[in-house]
């Protein structure tokens, strides 16, 4: 990636505009007037893409230097999709308290904060401060963007079969980043139940070895009361999603619910084989570019950007994700299909429509400033 | 100024390769291999152009978002004229230490830093102690460019006149960033002597009103002896270098060496107007685009950065520095008048003039990498 100038310096008097002297009037015209950086700079146009490296990929905690890759193609993601300007900003420390004033003393210069690759559950607790401290949007992709692609999917799975969310129980197999923001999110979106399990099972309220955050997932999850293994709570589930990597045995999948969905999403190797997902699904999903209705966050953390950035919201609410899901469903609405849950991230529908929807559930919730 | 990606991602190959599955490689090769993070990402090509907004231009403190169009600038000419990619990053904070370590959490991101518009003697800490933590390059640009223009017109100036440095006794009016860093390029280039004042007149080891930076400013300046005004200290002065602002009465001005060479920098009013130096100067230079002359930082700090990243330096030496004004004197070698004395800004010879000699020199001094 590079850095281009969208303003030609050919010679003394583009200089003495882009530059000295002519640059002065416009910093005078912020100072008296601070909201103008938002008209004068690419402040409101550039999202800082943030990590510690702790939890790249698969690949684990392996540093600041090696997670550049990642943010630099994630930079690239946010031009060509949303048409936002992105800068990779990988931090030599992982200390939370000290990530937090660091992206805190960064925020003049940014429209708003993508944190990625930071793990579990220090990632929870970074972006809780930093939206308390900071009026621009800041979301932690790894979490909110992969919810917002699987609500979406959930969405036109129910719709292709005629089924209500509030109906379906759903088991998510991991209880990272990841597995506690769709929990969330399918319950905001009105799922009927939703269990999330651990390497140990079910997270539930009776188990002494839960760290804060599963403690207060297991406070408004599992409604059912499940108790056991991922096989136990599979038995019956209509909704299988699978964000922890590991491989689900097909007997186990073979007791879920007819006609379930089966979202195995993890990278390079589904928690459950497509092919065996097919004997027992109606609808598979997986993380995968080379099957059928890939879970991708390029569907959404582009459009959710550039929603935001143009209204220039002070955060991206629970509203705004939700939105951003029933619209990023909804391109596909005439084409549904078992293979067709979710748009390719090629489909340039995908972008204009969700920054669309999130731009305009800003302004009904009340967090746009203009 | 936007980003953009200098790779296509037109389809799911491409896709996969700018970002997963394929990135993971890239991440696990510079995981491996830590120098790779230069070949394999944009780090060796990107400059952080830092401010806290306390010193910009001439309108002082008014914080950082009022500054950023000034970074955003400089960022522009970085790419523009050194095809060097910059980042601006104006911090919400103005401690020295919360600034320090800002900086070194950043670094793992960027090849460089170009230190910008921070009021002295802040900067000076501040840019010290950067250099010692960071092994990338670390430059205040408003002390060393400054410093190498002022150097490269002083040289021709000498050329131009039959002149020795040796023999000049030069009078700095600010003992701010500019006066500081200009003082000591000029020691190591081998001037005669050079005195620096300040608002209470020359800065001399007798008063008691120093700050720790003109204590020893004091120590390795004014081999003469000076104590008093600045009109004192013009007396027989053979250069007058003006980063001060404020006004020269002409009486002053007239006491000055025969074949003087007046730098007036102030913007926009130079300390000495460019009519009345010309009463009593055989060369005359200003900070103004509309006067011949023009030492303008834009012709050093591209070119100092893209040398120093292309050996991938790890600091920039008083050798480099040094070197970049030979160089930048040099590209008017042939065309050397009173009027011209230092290129022009748009004169395409500079930034590969300067760039050239500051990876050799970076080479020479044993601090590049390849």
């Amino acid at each position: 990636m590079e850095i281009s100038a969208t303003v030609p310096v050919r010679d003394r008097e583009d200089l003495s505009l882009a530059y000295t002297p002519g640059v002065a009037q416009v910093c005078t015209a912020i100072a008296e007037q601070p909201e103008l950086v938002n008209d004068y700079t690419w402040k409101s146009q550039v999202v800082a893409v943030v990590t510690d490296g702790t939890a790249v990929l698969g690949l684990g905690d392996i540093g600041p230097e090696a997670s550049l890759p990642v943010m630099e193609g994630k930079a690239i993601l946010f031009k060509q999709f949303g048409g936002v300007d992105a800068v990779p900003i990988a931090l030599a420390t992982t200390d939370v308290d000290e990530i937090v004033e660091t992206v805190v003393r960064l925020a003049p210069s940014f429209g708003g904060v993508n944190l990625e690759d930071i793990s579990a559950p220090r990632c929870f607790e970074i972006e809780r401060k930093l939206q308390e401290r900071l009026d621009i949007p800041v979301f932690h992709d790894d979490q909110h963007g992969t919810a917002i692609v699987t609500l979406a999917a959930l969405r036109n799975a129910c719709r292709l079969t005629g089924r209500d969310l509030g109906d379906l129980r759903a088991v998510i197999s991991g209880a990272g980043a990841a597995g506690v923001a769709i929990a969330k999110i399918l319950i905001g979106a009105g799922i009927g139940d939703v269990a999330v399990t651990d390497r140990k099972g079910v997270v539930h309220a009776e188990r002494t070895d839960l760290t804060d955050v599963k403690r207060e997932l297991a406070s408004f999850t599992n409604k059912g009361g499940l108790t056991g293994s991922l096989e136990d709570a599979l038995a019956g589930a209509d909704v299988f999603i699978g964000v922890s990597g590991g491989t689900v045995p097909e007997p186990a999948v073979s007791k879920m619910a007819e006609g379930a969905f089966i979202f195995a999403m993890a990278n390079p190797t589904p928690e459950i084989h497509p092919d065996i997902a097919h004997k027992y699904a109606a609808v598979v999903a997986t993380g995968r570019s080379d099957y059928p209705n890939q879970i991708n966050n390029v569907l959404a953390f582009p459009g959710i950007f550039a929603g935001a950035l143009q209204v220039r919201a002070t955060t991206i609410t629970e509203g705004m994700k939700i939105a951003a899901a029933e619209a990023l469903a909804a391109v596909v609405d005439g084409e549904l299909s078992a293979d067709k849950v979710i748009p390719s991230p090629f489909d340039e529908r995908v972008a204009p429509a969700v920054t669309k929807a999130v731009a305009a559930a800003a302004r009904a919730e009340g967090v746009a400033r203009r």
